[in-house]
């Protein structure tokens, strides 16, 4: 079918065992415009990728292997994405960038750009250097520095989904900056791939729980990305539930309008802002439902007026985009494909 | 509690079909001072209750039978059951009580004490004088007027959640009575036996989803019980969610602080207000969880200082502690039983 | 990205409502050489497509219409994919060859080559002259047949399961044809997208439960494929399952071996057979589980020895390689393309 | 049962940290003629119950202690109850005995009656002289020698199922003994607390997988029982599976006919032979499903003639009628309360 041979980016992947890598070698797989030439991994988890993943068996041949810098320079590849915890990432990001490639990073280690708010709720930095040139991988708001961008801090799922939902309000000024509460929940896979207590499924199953009260980490990453957005400050009290469900997520989040504000306004205030936004949908006669997001990169938004509060809903699928999905978009941003190749 | 040879209370239940009507069952058969003596249903609906849930095959004998009211007169029975849907409850309730039996009722018609608001958020009320008289059956705060009653209206689950998270902050004085978000979420029994494509198993699998905005009957419900033990008006907003697992309900209730309370005071006003309710579980160490509750007839609540804000958290079955579990809290109450009879 | 403007083949989708019409347009949409140009329904399920299935808005913009000659002729279509319950696709099928369109039907109508079982499975068939002409499409065993089938029925989920994993050992004549027993369960989506109420989610949930003892439809459909396949009959019991989940199908299948068979013989057979098929995937270490191939084209196959039996698992997603991906493959092989594009 | 006031039997438990040691105190707790008096577990997991099942937080308040052969003296106790893994056991089963307290075991370890066969499939056996007088606890089977044992070994849950499902039959000769298939699925609590990766709830959530080929130990367990009942050898190959939901159990039980037999003649024989057992209950228009049975202490079985075989199914709850509610009913039975007390 093809016509000239055209040359596919070359990717590699940095941590290949969990649950968003297994998201990006399919998203990668199915893109038509870039290829995976190699994944690594630690020393105790090497091997073929689908004794992780059994999904993969038959369509995706590589082995992750251990990550040393001469194998990289050999595979003359253009780009690195990293699903790597975060700490671990900063070790990585500085060798891969000095060796010529593009970094996508999932981790937290370069979405907050003050190095004191990271240190105050991660730990200390192991790349001030790189945090400074990162760019904050949300395309819906910088997809300029995105296309310019050799590090790309791809955003968290909670705060993808309470940004996607909440910027156009602010940035139109029918909402109040500093008086917020995003009420989120999240499937189980959000919690990562390593087995205990918690996690285990008669724990989960019919189990609702809240967790991280007034100290999980994506709440500085929502102010930050929210603040940066609107130019001037936003507070916002972010609460997360674990739901018995594998994957999707929905925030319900609470505001209060500025004024007069009529459900119209709102409502038209996102649907501006995401016109021509190929990722996010904005909702009007239903609402958003993870059930219509999961498997796909989309992120439905909408908004009602209530008791003279303003609630906006939004909802994506934690390992599309809040995770790969939105890494594959940024690819495409960086390498100027179509945004939604490989994606729709 | 006696030893001579005591005659069980006889109890009869209008509308077993339903999942509140097999849990009544289930309750009243395990309870050593009841026992249920008929089971009446619509001319579609007759037949062995273990027909409609085989869950009970062998260990409960009767049939739905139709309503006649010789009949219920022969059974010389002391209390009725109503699980029947709002508006049908106001067709059996002044006859029941007419026949001198008391009355409890599982529907919304004698929930809500002024007729206007009834008829605001339902339709025309169909019994008036017996709204006069209904006694609200949420224990923990209106034990006395139940004692006393010939007819209890048993709470909503939604209400009984969020009130008894409530009430003790609120007449502590510790939060705002005006700037409340009660958002909350539950398993799809809530929701009834009736099919429809919007409870079809494929369409709520995975599917965590809003509904209800500004628009659902428990929110006057909750406004109302919380205003009448305050003794002011208090106004909530009320979110509910639709969560893919079968029964369980949960609580995350936003507030504004009055001055500058501290956890503790917080902690200490729901410690102290449930010293002796036995079934609120005030958590401290650990957030309420839908795990912990369901197929138990406790409430657990917990409460949390964050960014300036109170969060609030309750979590109950809403099958038991939200009906059927209530009902027989309030029978044990009105009949002079140990609160937990049955219950533990 | 693109070089000389290739044509993509057009299909015209009857029946865009349900499950495996909504898959389809998932497939079809990621497909690089296919499109899909128009969707038909009945009058009661008119308009927009994404008012079925809001997971397609933004993304697919088709309206479902009227179903009309005219219309089609006007459309220049290459395919009919049908989506429709039995008994309707014979509706459609003639007149759409007719007018020159080749057909992949989803429906059991063309599966079942001697009229008299399928009347005695099903009813009265109202395109015997059609059926003489289908290829059952079961891509690992008749792709020959199907790359010049006009009319190609897609076989059922259960019967790809069980032909799969069982006709290498019957070629391999290495279990006996007349003892055989499919165990196997589905995941709900299977049962389709009319609400009842014995799919109701809260009956549905914890709820594993058989049904459709010796009654099943996939039965005669499973005997008829492996006796083809074989040629000689072969003899099946099948014994279908609800499982609460959305979706994937697993067969646990008994037999017995002939003579001193090894588990290596049985191993091999399986992989030599599937050496070159791109979408059955021999499982060896691990065995065949929901997980792996849901969302995926692939079957998963494995066998055992047990105490002097051959035990034989097969899994695959009852949507994908159980439909609309199946039906994609053959659609791959009727019009030259690889057999896996658009799939892995 | 009397009127006087009666001393309830006093209990301990060993192990009460798993979710059959819950189920345990749940059910005592229920049980109008017995108590609970302490809880006993393994140094690294001391403290009180509650805080391994906040379930029973408020209305059970012992904490789990060091087991002290003093102690237990102290306790004047009637019944040792042990939630213990296999090889555990027989460290405390001959002390307790010893210190004249009656023993339900719910381990494996004294369900095998030769200890050849004990020792192939688990290990080493620590307390053969305890073996030799152990009953098991199959009530429906062994009542006359469960109430005079001092050391009743609870059965496994697949073999309560599979037992209950087709002695029956096998005792009235109406199905071969030698060419049994039973295949059954299982809830994942009955894995055990434990966390590992197989058991993390992403890993199983819309996973439905076999499991323990041709290598189960419970295998071995329903051959004896069969073959007790029966008086000769019963020969069964036994295929379990994991269901994503956290409890129940199904077995789908293939045989072949001695004869022509009819379907007739074998509901006949379960329906005889279950007539007086409480607890079990023969279905004849609906088939078994684990919803019917959750939370109960019930069997459900049916039996079907399809295509000249037999097929048996049979339903319970692993941690009820499947460990520890049958574990109450032993202790009813060897304490000569009602069959049913504190069950039903």
């Amino acid at each position: 079918m093809s016509q000239r041979q055209e040359r596919k980016i070359r990717v590699i992947l940095v941590g290949g065992s969990g649950y968003s890598g297994l998201e990006a070698i399919r998203l990668i797989q199915r893109h038509p415009h870039a290829e995976m030439v190699a994944v690594f991994g630690p020393e105790l988890e090497l091997g073929p990728v689908e004794r992780f993943h059994p999904a993969i068996s038959k369509c995706f041949q590589l082995s992750q292997e251990l990550f040393r810098l001469e194998r990289v320079a050999e595979l003359n590849a253009d780009l690195a994405m990293l699903c790597v915890p975060h700490k671990v990432a900063t070790a990585y990001v500085p060798v891969l960038r000095k060796a010529g490639l593009r970094v996508i990073d999932w981790s937290a280690d370069y979405r907050l750009r003050d190095v004191a708010v990271y240190e105050k709720w991660y730990e200390r930095h192991g790349d001030p250097a790189g945090l400074a040139e990162a760019v904050y991988g949300l395309p819906e708001y910088f997809a300029e520095a995105i296309r310019a961008a050799n590090l790309v801090a791809n955003p968290g799922c909670y705060p993808t989904c309470s940004a996607l939902a909440l910027a156009p309000l602010l940035k139109a000024g029918l909402i109040q900056p500093d008086d917020i509460v995003v009420n989120a929940i999240s499937g189980i896979s959000g919690a990562g791939r390593t087995p205990r207590l918690s996690l285990h499924f008669p724990e989960r199953a019919d189990n609702f729980e809240p967790y991280a009260v007034s100290s999980h980490r994506h709440m500085p990453e929502i102010e930050q990305t929210l603040s940066v957005i609107l130019g001037k400050p936003v507070n916002v009290l972010f609460q997360p539930h674990l739901c018995p469900m594998d994957r999707g997520m929905l925030a319900t989040i609470y505001a209060k309008p500025v004024g007069k504000v009529t459900e119209s306004q709102l409502h038209d205030a996102l649907a501006s802002a995401y016109e021509k936004a190929p990722f996010v949908r904005v909702r009007k006669d239903i609402l958003p439902a993870t059930k219509y997001v999961i498997h796909t990169n989309f992120c439905d938004v909408a908004v009602r007026l209530a008791k003279g509060r303003v609630i906006v809903f939004g909802a994506l699928d934690n390992l599309v985009k809040g995770a790969s999905g939105q890494a594959v978009q940024n690819m495409n941003i960086m390498f100027g494909f179509e945004e939604t190749t490989g994606l729709y």
